[in-house]
């Protein structure tokens, strides 16, 4: 059976081939496969690209060929004669000189009458299926990826190995875009953004601050329990605090970078612990003031580059539910396992499965870090050890992932459409302590240098909502919904009512929307549909007569008649249970 | 009766004398009245100025010669004439052309042997007291303020008009100094700066942050009763939005200015409303969504010049608890009052008196404003309506202290010294929703200009902190106090039951520290003072023995025996009723 790269390298050749049929004077240039397919990038003549419309024609001519086609036989060439058969090919030609000047081999490959250069990696033709691709669609890319060279025209396509699993991938694509948070963010109206303001830079609607402040006050009770205290710092600093740090030398391109009207510089700060050491290091510290436990949930700047910024997955401003334990080094397994049990309540809670990562040092580009190889290896074997202790399953091996000052655990979620994402933190760092001579007096009354652990549990608040709402398809729990209750009266007789019963809610600490708005009853359980609100609340004659309402869950469908009493309890419990 | 800066202009004069007796050398430049008595600045010969260990005799001299002044005889003079008397003295020589340039009268004044140029404004000689002046502290100080200019000796010292006046202000300065903020922030560990990050930039710690957070905690409380909503922006946008604000045209000066790495310009927000229209812009509003209320504590940044910084009172990162109402114009007066009731509750809570100021434009600098003069009368005109309607007496009048986009009513705060602050502030604005074009669709379906509140309470939490310590001399109300109850156990045997009696006030929510470090009784208790710590729990064997604590209150004195469920119940009560 051929891999799956195979197969998808096999089809960006096919691809080539039937666009060569139907497009005689395209020059095809690169290949290659890619995540859920292949693309191959073509430089037609102006104005005869094909368009999105034309992939079906594409498509069909992909299926002629392929029957037609044995298998892929090399064919080794000299440059010469390489340079012969792409000589209308510039973009060949540049190729076939790169490879010659590099002295390797210059290789061909011949499937049915098409034939390419090309590095080899094909598939077995019997394990190209069909109906196990797709075209997808047209971009424009430039030649090798340089904004300086011409613009060429890239034709996506996705191919598995079976018709199933292409069928699979394209549901989840369906249901990924349906579930894209930058649909939901502005279909549940939680955030903008503002062209006066800027790419990156969302700003909080009422609805989505609420979202916001009760999942940082989630984080913020787990950590209170653990005996954090919160610090708060400025946005900015001299930059000598980098300095000190070792950040301005490794991060500097990414600082947002200010001059003052007196001419010093100053930077944006894109991480908080260089300042919280500030606050450490400001009194001397006992071993029995051991560990310090520092919380802040905080706004952090990187000046990204606007082609990288989407939604709030990637923003510029980042605001992270941070914090940093000032402690020695006998305290650190303890302290690292408060931290994973933050972690393992809080995703728990959403029904995030957590796979841990141990993110260690690349040796072969020791310059990315600061401090010495035997710091190193003595912060990496401990947090191995530690890993270890936890008893934690499949541990990903992370070279090279680690932080600049200290190696990582980092848990890896899977969502419900299976797809992972990078989410908590901790990170152990004897670097940065060194680097500002924190100490505290230990027991004998001499100098102790401490270590710092760095934890952020949603890592950042834009990105976690982002992949919460896509987790959730914006079914927020209730909970963490801003809109928690829509009390839909059937009629206007029915207005008094409804305020009578949200007033009840409302006391009982439930966020209520009472429509009373002149609307007719189906627009307004539309709308609480449309708004993914967890629960509604109907009041009509039938109801008032009875005493009670009718209750209808998002999630469970229709709950039934209930006293106000009895509805206001159920929500209260299920809120308080955060369900 | 002669006036105080009658007075104190006539002690400068005496001053000057004084110091042309004992330091003939010296040449008296200008020496104006202040707020306190007066000051000169004088030239003094390389290495001979005075210092502050010489101004008793100076003082001795001024009340030597003070005795032989009869009174102050006003001398015209020619330009010629002023200049052969003062040709040795190049600052009078150049106040001399200027006047003479100006074609303003040149006139000198006499009294006993001295001579000065002076525009006139003296006391009666007899209202000047040998015992209600003294010297206060030598300063250096650039003649006419310029620092291009040679730097001069300046001679402090205070003028009343009577012995007993100037008593009680020493008295108050003594006070102040040792309620000074920055002495009581670092004594109570509220918060530090660090050379690293730079000055300005206020780190907090966790006691601090503690007050800030239950400080802002209540502004929300208050706010959210009336309706109001939480948002959030980021700290920084392009140069566009205060462009379009007009705070670009105003106030680019002291913005913190970023070249990003596309190189485009961005600013540091050092204000929030420009933001906060674009929240409300990114839908259509109709009337029934009106008002909008959004509050948001947040960081703003201003760049102040480095000699202006004072601890929390000056800052460069300023933490707003900032709130805008978007309303119909019809709206104004109700959103108003209700922030008014939130400003008498909040600084009634801590004993403040407030009087109110209507801080208008000035109609001879109106380029400092943006909006059309009509559009300003109107603002005005209802604001004034608006503090009659409430009620408010001895209404200061405040010509030219409106902000850039309209009237304001400002609340002036009198602190336990007697000293003024300006605290919240109440600001109308039909300006900014104009040059936004904010609307909203009224009840026939058009579309309707709103206008802006912008009302902060406590307007900078680091100023509020700052006058809050002096105002209660660090002595903090219990709700606010970051450690409210200290256990003082008397010896080891008693170590455990106040183990046991800090659990309990912890179960209650209350703050303990439970002191069972090794140092002596004593030491404990004094720290606890030292601290300011509200409440000190004493258990001692015989409190064991009968069940009971011993407990002390820090403003109270020695309240007694209660027992533990007594104490903790007293301690619930007063935090809860924010007393």
């Amino acid at each position: 059976m051929s891999s799956l790269e195979q197969i998808r390298h096999s089809f960006a050749h096919l691809l080539a081939a039937a666009v060569g049929e139907l497009y005689p004077d395209a020059k095809n240039t690169i290949g290659p496969a890619v995540d859920n397919g292949f693309y191959y990038d073509f430089e037609f003549p102006e104005g005869k690209a094909p368009s999105d419309k034309d992939l079906k024609d594409i498509e069909k001519r992909m299926r002629r060929i392929l029957p037609s086609w044995k298998g892929f036989e090399k064919v080794s060439s000299s440059a010469a004669e390489a340079k012969t058969r792409f000589s209308n090919n510039p973009y060949k030609l540049e190729l076939i000189d790169e490879i010659a000047r590099k002295g390797e081999e210059i290789t061909l490959y011949k499937s049915g009458e098409f034939v390419d250069l090309c590095r080899g990696g094909h598939a077995d033709v019997a394990d190209m299926k069909a109906d196990a691709f797709k075209l997808s669609r047209v971009a424009g890319a430039y030649w090798r990826g340089n904004e300086k060279n011409k613009m060429l025209t890239r034709i996506y396509g996705f191919a598995f190995a079976s018709k199933a699993e292409l069928e699979a991938y394209e549901k989840l694509v369906e249901e990924a875009k349906k579930r894209d948070h930058k649909k939901l963010g502005k279909d549940l109206g939680l955030f903008v953004f503002s062209e006066l303001v800027g790419a990156g830079l969302p700003l909080w609607t009422p609805k989505g601050t609420l979202v916001r402040d009760i999942l940082d006050s989630y984080v913020w009770e787990l950590r209170k329990s653990k005996g954090y205290m919160r610090v708060a710092i400025p946005h900015i600093t001299k930059k000598d605090l980098y300095e000190k740090s070792g950040h301005w030398a490794k991060f500097s391109e990414e600082l947002f970078k200010i001059t003052t009207r007196e001419g010093h510089l100053f930077a944006m700060k894109p991480m908080n612990c260089p300042h919280h050491t500030q606050i450490f290091d400001s009194e001397p510290r006992s071993y029995r003031d051991m560990p310090q436990r520092y919380a802040e949930t905080t706004m952090v700047y990187r000046d990204e580059q606007s082609g990288e910024l989407s939604g709030l997955s990637r923003v510029r401003s980042i605001t992270q539910d941070d914090a940093h334990v000032f402690c020695r080094e006998n305290q650190i397994e303890q302290e690292m396992f408060a931290v994973w049990d933050i972690i393992d309540t809080f995703y728990g809670t959403f029904g995030f499965k957590l796979r841990v990562r141990l993110s260690r040092h690349d040796p072969d580009n020791f310059d990315k870090y600061i401090g010495s190889k035997e710091t190193w290896q003595r912060a990496e074997s401990q947090i191995k050890a530690i890993i270890e202790k936890r008893g934690a399953k499949d541990v990903i091996d992370g070279k090279g992932e680690a932080a600049m000052y200290g190696p990582k655990i980092d848990f890896i979620a899977t969502d419900s459409l299976g797809r992972t994402l990078q989410v908590a933190t901790i990170q152990l760092d004897f670097n940065m302590p060194e680097r500002f001579g924190l100490v505290c007096t230990n027991e004998k009354g001499e100098k102790e240098g401490i270590v710092m652990i760095h934890a952020a549990i949603m890592g950042s608040i834009e990105r976690f909502t982002s992949s919460l709402l896509e987790h959730v398809a914006g079914n927020l729990p209730l909970w963490l919904s801003p809109i928690q209750v829509k009390i839909a009266p059937v009629k206007e007789s029915n207005f008094e009512r409804a305020e009578e019963v949200g007033a009840i809610f409302k006391k009982a600490g439930i966020r209520v929307d009472v429509d009373t708005t002149p609307a007719g009853f189906g627009k307004k359980v539309r709308e609480a549909k449309d708004l993914k609100i967890p629960y509604t609340v109907i009041i009509g004659d039938k109801d008032m007569e009875n005493g009670v309402v009718t209750l209808e869950s998002r999630d469970k469908g229709k709950i039934g008649e209930k006293t106000v009493e009895e509805a206001r309890d159920l929500l209260v419990e299920e809120a308080t249970a955060k369900r």
